[in-house]
């Protein structure tokens, strides 16, 4: 027997034979290979205990997606659960269900998985977890479960040892691992040329705290030599720490590295308990990554009875002009305040306060003039003026207007006019702070009439010692979304985690920053093919409010002090309301823009924010990508083109129309000269009418793209 | 002029020499010297500035307490403020006023210094701070306050270096400096035998993180061998760490130690600031110590506009039980649970939970009988099963009980009989998790009819690296406290930080645990002259939830498998309720026992929980102390006296009896073989008529003491 070998041709003598199997078996010896294909057959995960470690290894089509590969935890303090392993149970099932998404980019989402279910026992400690794999036609997601046991009840994780041995040094799009930032641009190079780029990578953020020069965060987007598109990242994170990826640039592996806490600890485990699931998206097609929903699929559903208060929201917002500098959010030009010794009523104002009580009835107007759903307010509450980079604990209290923002006549006003208010609560990264006013605050909305809050964790966590995506923040994240969901409230949350799917069990969870936004800008500028990578890596968790809509591309123009500019057409700024996905979409820029340019304007205020049907019509990350979306519960679609800094023609058919129909099509496009430096604003609109069968040529100039409207004639 | 001393005869060119007086003059070499005395002109308080570094000295009717001793503070990351300083301003003034507390060991307080606070500059970096001195009759206080400043609004402590130079080698008794404990036995050394005695000294505790083989805790108490007796400690510890001492025992110099976040800095201070108060008492007589209302008078006032819900408590519990093993906290045997995911009701129960219906209405009827206020019920909620020792996060949720303690019920059977019932709230250090239970466990306790809560902070500070003592705890401890004002309800901080004199400013703070208490009678024992001692050290800070009372000294006779025996006699537990002042008693032993000695419980049943008046009769830290204290709104005076494991005998007269009244004395004290070892239970109990012209010869037994109710005749 194979599993004797490593006795060669010694004798045992035969009373002893049936004990050494057994604890041959136990100590792990046995190497049992097991197998499961994908629904399609075209996917294929093996596993078996290689002297006494777990080792996996992944395919597709035949070709290697993952070698080999390691997995395991290092554990503080008790002995490893990573060697000593046998396997001594297995379950496989199929799974084949099809739900329907509270909002979404498709109108139903199918979850088809073959299931691979190990169960490995460490003799030495009588400990036992479980590897649980779900192989789906698009790929692969694989977690570490503790049942509960008697000697496994409590753990400290050192490590997470998961390894993903790739198949070559492929092209990486990627950002430096951070504790605390995601808001990088992203490095498109080969795995081999991560260490030579990395020191450059990590430029300046608010709070920040990089580990190792060849240290990466997920979602992590990957194309080999050979053409295979493959994305690693995680799913339904959930009381655990969040993972980076440690690349070894020698092997091409990549190992699990988790957000460490104040005292160096990676995770406290109590038992029964589940890592999230590890997640390998493959394809040969660069589309079907951008479609995939695996992710979404390894969540859990939700248990909300209730989700008829989630809905998409399109809103404009008083933020772009502080962003650029043209107002801010700060009422005095005091510094050095403490809440409770502020008169606000007797200060001096310093003339630039945005969040003021007229000027946000302008933007009321021009909602719903418009016919957008809300009005982001920022700086409307008392702090503003010494809210950063000090490590304040009582920085805001959520609730105290400054007095020029009168809370009950604001939304008596939106009301009025048929639209919400979005709340803000920046925290300053101080979450004890933001807890202990956490009740009051939701309360306040309650009682004032909003339905959506944008949170903020610009700066270091404080207490200081914790990272935005240690396992204490991370239940702090999903603490905010149970207690907003109690109060039937939405989340926008920034500087929070990337997001893991988790909307599927927390459908208020509509929007994340977790990423480098349009904000960036106006602070030195984005990649030109930024917006042709994001929905590659970071969407690939969820959707990003990445505030685009920027038509008044130099700052200067807001803020003679400020020469950023945003790098991307006008025209293409209208389409990321297509290709960056999600339920919620700003029209970022300022409504005097807006109506110097109302002809383009149109396209915004016509594009849907939540959708039926997802197609992507081509796609090459860091190239381009073009999507087609149906709106949801209508005839029309919307098609959105982004592309890098070279420009290109852009051939796409529209046979995703339905058969029979004729369209209105409106070309949001680049003029033949545009730039998105040079000549950004130049765009062009035109009409045509349009079916199934017609094919479209359309330029995109550099660092731009195009939008259409599909309009059914007739409707 | 002596300030231009340094240059001796080098000529200055006429023109500069103004200029060069004013440099001089902020580099800090201007030498003013300054001096204030107490008002009755005892104490004087030296300072001046010493080659830019603030020196200060202190004396006691000529004899010197503190020697030149240094201020200052260490930053982080900035010129700290211990150097280059000069006096740039002064400020003198005397305060005399007379307060009510709410509740206390006197009907009146008088608060009578003089003051002097000097303004420091620092040229470099144009900062400055002052420092106030308070010099009263029984001692000094002095605080740094950072006054708001340019170049002074927020900074990091990363030591303060505040000394004490003492002057010899005194007899201290003394904890070992902890970051979360003070449950330790005092050592009574001189200061050099300290590091010999440390690593004894530290004995195993639940939590616990020692710094230095010669750190100590405050309150410490000292006498120099000529026979001053002095305390150091500290007053107002608010949004500032811990400070512990650390000596120097070659020149017996201590210096501040503060307790370190997570991090390791030691507090962040947003101007306008002031340090706590850093305290010494002093006299020549130990009484005085014992009756310093200094560390008191340090405090801010109260802001509580109604204080009637405030109100002393004597009470028995559901606890000792527990303590001795006879009973237990938990409801069934399991381990490693989650509170979501048990159903108590479906569950196996161990047989010995304490806090059952039935169980609990017999210290109601109990309660009731003998007129206590209330009965404290510990383990009445889920969770204890799995609640210590893992760092766990969610432990409690302080509202949902076993089933088999009917909340409402109780509640109205303690009503229905006159007595309440006092909430406990173990948080088991999981202190996020508290706070976000906090509103609706108070708001529970409203409904439910409690009005006062005993708090746990057993076990590490969850999340890790936080410590019981630093900055963030401190500020959790007060919100607490703040918290429970706003529901009216008194708190009783265990494993909380040592009192600071904190309830003058937050009157419901009725108790607090804070060092080794009676539970440790139960756990291997305390000294024999641990009672002789805490008065002067714990005590000095706030009133202690010693829990005495304690009747059947072997523990054995509750849980055979204990052999721990309280080192005291039945007589020396009946003293306790007047040598260990509290607002909050308890009657912590066994109904069932006192129903064996009701003749000496009634001692218990008399005694008052607070006080006009209060007399030292005799005292010596380590040996024996002997209060009288005079009923509140009444004639009646309690006499207690402890002493330490040599027995003594104890003459005093009764001076402070009303002239012209006669009165019934009650003396319950240790019979004449009476020992806290061989023979803990012999009392005897006499009665006597006495005025203020008589004198008592009393025994003590080894460990022994007694008590004396002295009724007015008639009364």
């Amino acid at each position: 027997m194979q599993r004797f070998s490593i006795f060669g041709a010694r004798s045992i003598s035969r009373p002893f034979a049936p004990l050494l199997l057994v604890c041959l078996s136990l100590l792990g010896y046995a190497a049992t290979a097991e197998e499961i294909k994908s629904p399609n057959g075209q996917l294929t995960l093996n596993f078996e205990v290689q002297g006494g470690v777990p080792t996996y290894r992944f395919s597709y089509k035949g070709r290697e997606v993952i070698k080999p590969s390691k997995l395991g935890l290092e554990l503080k303090g008790t002995t490893s659960l990573q060697t000593g392993f046998a396997q001594t149970d297995k379950q496989t099932r199929s799974f084949d269900e099809t739900w329907t998404p509270v909002w979404g980019e498709a109108k139903t989402i199918r979850n088809h998985y073959n299931e691979l279910a190990v169960t490995l026992t460490q003799a030495e400690t009588q400990r036992t977890i479980r590897v649980r794999f779900r192989v789906f036609d698009d790929g692969l997601g694989f977690r570490y479960e503790f049942p509960r046991q008697p000697k496994l009840d409590y753990f400290t994780i050192k490590e997470e040892r998961t390894q993903f041995a790739l198949a070559g040094d492929h092209k990486a799009f990627w950002l430096p691992g951070d504790y605390d930032t995601q808001e990088y641009s992203t490095v498109t190079s080969k795995l081999s040329e991560v260490r030579g780029k990395m020191k450059a990578a990590v430029t300046g953020n608010a709070s920040q705290t990089t580990f190792s020069p060849t240290g990466l965060q997920t979602p992590l987007m990957l194309k080999s030599q050979d053409g295979l598109y493959i994305n690693i990242h995680e799913a339904a994170l959930i009381d655990y720490s969040c993972m980076h990826l440690e690349l070894d640039d020698k092997t091409m592996t990549l190992e699990s590295h988790l957000t460490p806490d104040a005292v160096g600890d990676k995770g406290l485990i109590q038992t029964p308990a589940n890592s999230p699931w590890r997640t390998v998206i493959v394809s040969d097609k660069a589309g079907d990554i951008l479609l995939s929903k695996l992710v979404l699929n390894l969540n859990e559903p939700t248990k909300f009875k209730d989700v008829s208060w989630i809905k998409p929201v399109k809103y404009v917002g008083v933020w772009w002009e502080m962003i650029t500098g043209k107002s801010s959010w700060s009422y005095t030009n005091m510094d050095n305040i403490k809440l409770d010794s502020v008169d606000y009523k007797t200060v001096k104002l310093n003339g630039t306060h945005g969040a003021n009580n007229a000027h946000v009835k302008e933007y009321i107007d021009f909602a719903a003039l418009h016919g957008f759903d809300a009005v982001l307010v920022e700086g409307w509450n008392t702090g503003w003026e010494d809210w950063f980079g000090k490590h304040k604990d009582y920085v805001f209290d959520f609730v105290t207007p400054y007095p020029d923002f009168d809370v009950q006549e604001l939304n008596r006003y939106a009301v009025s006019k048929g639209v919400k208010i979005i709340m803000h609560h920046e925290t300053s990264g101080s979450v004890r702070n933001y807890e202990r006013h956490l009740e009051k605050a939701f309360q306040f909305m309650n009682d004032n009439g909003y339905n959506a809050v944008k949170t903020g964790y610009v700066g270091d966590i404080v207490p200081l010692g914790h990272h935005h995506y240690d396992q204490w923040m991370i239940d702090h994240y999903n603490y905010v979304l149970e207690k907003a969901a109690e109060h039937k409230i939405m989340v926008n949350g920034h500087e929070a985690v990337r997001p893991t799917g988790l909307s599927r069990t927390f459908p208020n969870l509509i929007g994340n920053e977790a990423a480098r936004g349009t904000e960036y800008e106006s602070f030195g500028g984005n990649n030109a093919d930024h917006t042709t990578i994001l929905p590659f890596t970071r969407l690939i968790g969820g959707p990003m409010d990445y505030t685009p809509g920027i038509f008044q591309t130099k700052v200067s123009a807001y803020n003679p002090q400020n020469n950023s500019f945003v790098h991307s057409t006008l025209a293409r700024q209208l389409a990321l309301y297509v290709t960056m996905y999600s339920p919620l979409q700003m029209a970022a820029d300022l409504p005097e823009t807006y109506n110097k340019h109302l002809d383009a304007f149109q396209f915004i205020k016509d594009v849907a924010v939540d959708w039926d049907d997802t197609k992507v019509l081509e796609a090459e990350p860091g190239d381009y990508i073009t999507y087609a979306r149906k709106a949801k519960g209508k005839s029309s679609w919307f098609v959105g083109s982004t592309c890098d800094e070279n420009g290109r023609t852009s051939k796409i058919d529209l046979s995703f129309l339905e058969p029979g129909k004729k369209y209105t099509a409106t070309i949001y496009a680049d003029a033949k000269d545009a730039h998105y430096e040079k000549n950004p604003q130049a765009y062009q609109i035109r009409k045509q009418t349009v079916t199934r069968k017609t094919k479209l040529t359309q330029l995109c100039a550099p660092g731009g793209g195009y939008a259409i409207s599909l309009v059914e004639a007739g409707k």
